[in-house]
């Protein structure tokens, strides 16, 4: 494997997985050719007359597409840690003996580790998509054969979108669905809410099964999924566990901490002008990104304020703000709630969107860049605000991308963090990987001080007198390391285990195998 | 200009404007290769950052989107006759001094008439789309510089969709937008309802302008026009004229004999136990098919039943059904009066439709196959049941193919047809124009009986007990023979002015174009 230096100053291979590798050009500049993929022309005459696309199980479904080695399947990541579907998909692979498929989730999550055995078998020869969890930690350890890709959800879109991941099989696990093929994620046991992100897979995949525990006549309204896309539709007992698909974990945080970053960032965002009438603001899942949202929402009530919009992942606390009438439109690419569910089935103004209206980077423009705030969170940042959102700074692979690089389009990038984690400082002298360009990101707000970017004036002009407690980056660190000590450089092998793409396929950095202390040694 | 005869025995050019020719193969025989049209890979670095694309005119937008001789230009018909926007668009284009531009509408109406001196003086090379009124006229007698094209609306999103048609500017009416460009017609003075014909322009052009006289803040939702396809957005006045936009002529017929046939059509569906619990049906907004959909109340309400769905064209009678309960789901394509416009917009269970998922023949299936009874009408038939619906018995084209050809997909279609107009008999021995092959045509209902198709034992044997009056088509023929006398065929030139495509993109006919009398003399 060779090696060069991209834009970033971060050393990437040459080719992956056998093929070339465009390196990251900087934001913004690197310009693509070529055109979107078109997948084959499709008739009407080699699809039932009458509509009724069923089959009698998945594997049949499977045999129907001609399921063969080392083709492509993608599933979407709408049940989250509930799901059943991948697990069962690669199952029957197994059992059918295929061998050297690409695994192309929009994302996975610890209930996959069921799959290692099959990343071993060689069954699945790679995984382009999020690995958390187990599976992070079994590709950080060199066990997979083929290198991982990661991008974000834009990231995902666009590259099926261009033709740079062709997916042979995309199997939809729908909550709701007719025997067209029509669904979407609003109704059932295993609602999920949105299924935005099987969009791209259902455009563009060559073969599109959708799998349903909830069959409903035609028409199955909304068809977040269209049936026009769909090859077969397999009707099963249970897709998912309705416990760990809305797993009813959002909740803010209790720490006093973790309290006190999202006040000073609700502070921050109040001094700067940003909240004001018809603002747009997208605050994560995480407790304090909940928090912050209860700051915000705080803030507009005593000013007597409205937000356009809200950008979801939505929860119970963005709904009741869209019920009380906070918030015009809450424009939501998945649900993390059964409020969520509800809200996205009953509320007119609860919209469902998909990476490709929120996060595509290679469209007309996305949604991101018209949000006025967003609030993200990151494992490590450096003294030029370059951050890190998927490796720990001990090397191990533990989160996806999501829409994480997409979001750093939005107008105002802010991230809360606390100074350290378990006494990890989180501010490094480099970032272990790379994920987002400092450029794109506007605000570190630490317990101990909150420092912007020098290259946002504006804000820093218009916060100049307020009370809140702005120091620099290199400050912050300064007192960091004071009290943690500055930690050792991550164990790490030559071996590249997964790339980090940027939102415009550009290839931003590479992650490396983490060194195992020898036999009998723990670290 | 070379002929060749086609599986449907008619004989069509081998070039069409220069392009080779696929002949028509027979029903669900051609199966096409390659792959859909992708257009150029765009990227959001080439578009504004906060995501607002407004310009300050219609003209800049075009010069800006590049418009220059020779290129394609698409609108769509959600104006109807009270469309301003398509003349607008060729008044610009001819003060730019552009020529030779292909006019791509998804139909065109008697308003544009206006064009005429365009295609006389070389603005405008060809169109291709319906041809309705003065612009069918001025076709016929040999007018246009290039031979025109026929699709229906399933065939022209094939067009796009395959790559037939690059079309290289969407000029899009959009009777509300947001700066981004999101879409739809369901607000503001020129509301139209769906926007669904302009779905197939807004993925697939080079360069999409959306223009509105409503513009609202983003979000725009529902966006049936996504503003990530989107590359310019232009305000303006005045969109269209709202009495001809949603026309309000949606009159039951008063005929007497035109409410037989519609009485007809209604018992021959109940007797052939069509007319059945989750049934659903689709009848045009003439007047005749609105009498059918009005027998089919009665019926329904009498038998205590509802259908599944209905398809649209909407129009204030299906509105009613549909809020009555009689219909669960109005699955809309475009709406015919202000009632539909307004059910459109309030009830969830009035869904918008496109092209796309009504009627693309080269998509996974459509919904058409899925009705079980369409009521068509046509200008002639011929002993085989093959139907013309584009030509009068005098070779002029008068008339858009619109979704007809499509809805020859449905599982039982029906054409009541009055046996003869102003002395003319619509049993033909030979159709001027062939637009439906006669084995997709289930039933003729004259005001002096009905023929089924032979190939349709299961009706016949349905209603073999019915008190129906049936006949052959010959006898029928043989009736209006008698009556009118057998009029004298067309007076027709060699030259080809138009062709008839197939859902499929083959060619299934050709228009001739139609001898005027010398001098002085009237025909």
């Amino acid at each position: 494997m060779n090696f060069m230096t991209n834009k970033a100053g971060r050393r990437i291979p040459d080719r992956i997985n056998g093929e070339p590798v465009v390196p990251y050009m900087g934001v913004d500049e690197y310009r693509p050719g070529g055109r979107r993929y078109g997948p084959p022309i499709s008739s009407c005459a080699d699809h039932p007359p009458g509509g009724d696309k069923r089959v009698g199980s998945l594997r049949e479904a499977l045999e129907r597409c001609g399921l063969r080695d080392g083709m492509t399947l993608s599933t979407h990541h709408h049940f989250r840690n509930g799901d059943l579907l991948a697990n069962q998909l690669f199952d029957i692979a197994h059992e059918m003996g295929v061998r050297g498929l690409r695994w192309f989730p929009s994302a996975s999550f610890p209930c996959h580790g069921h799959l290692i055995p099959y990343l071993q078998d060689g069954t699945i020869e790679r995984i382009e998509g999020s690995m958390n969890g187990p599976l992070g930690k079994f590709v950080s350890e060199g066990g997979m054969s083929g290198t991982g890709v990661l991008r974000s959800h834009g990231g995902r879109y666009q590259a099926v979108q261009d033709g740079e991941v062709r997916i042979d099989i995309a199997v939809i696990g729908a909550p709701a669905a007719d025997p067209f093929g029509n669904a979407n994620g609003l109704y059932g046991s295993s609602a999920c809410g949105s299924l935005g992100f099987a969009l791209a897979d259902s455009r563009y995949a060559e073969k599109v099964i959708v799998v349903t525990d909830h069959p409903v006549d035609f028409p199955c309204v909304p068809w977040q999924i269209q049936g026009n896309d769909v090859d077969c539709v397999v009707e099963v007992d249970r897709l998912g566990d309705p416990a760990q698909i809305v797993s009813g974990t959002t909740r803010i945080t209790r720490s006093p901490d973790r309290l006190l970053l999202a006040e000073l960032t609700a502070r921050f965002c109040d001094a700067a002008g940003i909240i004001r009438d018809g603002f747009s603001f997208q605050s994560g899942a995480g407790g304090t990104s909940l928090a912050v949202g209860e700051y915000f929402r705080k803030i507009m009530k005593d000013k007597g304020i409205r937000a356009r919009f809200a950008r979801g992942g939505s929860n119970k606390f963005l709904v009741s703000m869209l019920e009380e009438g906070l918030i015009d439109y809450l424009l939501d690419g998945q649900t993390f709630d059964l409020d969520g569910v509800r809200s996205m089935a009953e509320n007119p103004n609860h919209i469902w969107t998909s990476p490709f209206t929120s996060y595509n980077y290679h469209g007309k423009g996305n949604f991101a860049g018209l949000v006025d705030v967003v609030v993200l969170g990151a494992t490590e940042v450096d003294l030029e605000f370059n951050a890190n959102v998927v490796t720990h700074s001990d090397g191990y692979l533990l989160h996806g991308i999501g829409g994480w690089q997409n979001c750093l389009y939005s107008k105002t990038v802010i991230l809360p963090l606390p100074l350290f984690r378990d006494r990890i400082p989180v501010l490094r002298e480099r970032v272990t990987t790379l994920c987002g360009p400092g450029e794109l990101i506007d605000v570190i707000v630490t317990e101990r001080g909150i420092a912007v970017n020098p290259l946002r004036e504006d804000l820093i002009e218009a916060t100049r007198n307020s009370s809140l407690p702005f120091k620099s980056l290199g400050e912050l660190k300064q007192e960091a390391d004071r009290i943690c000590g500055i930690p050792a450089p991550p164990r790490l092998e030559e071996k590249v285990v997964a790339v980090v793409k940027w939102v415009d396929g550009t290839v931003l950095d590479a992650v490396h195998q983490v060194s195992l202390p020898p036999a009998g040694q723990e670290s």
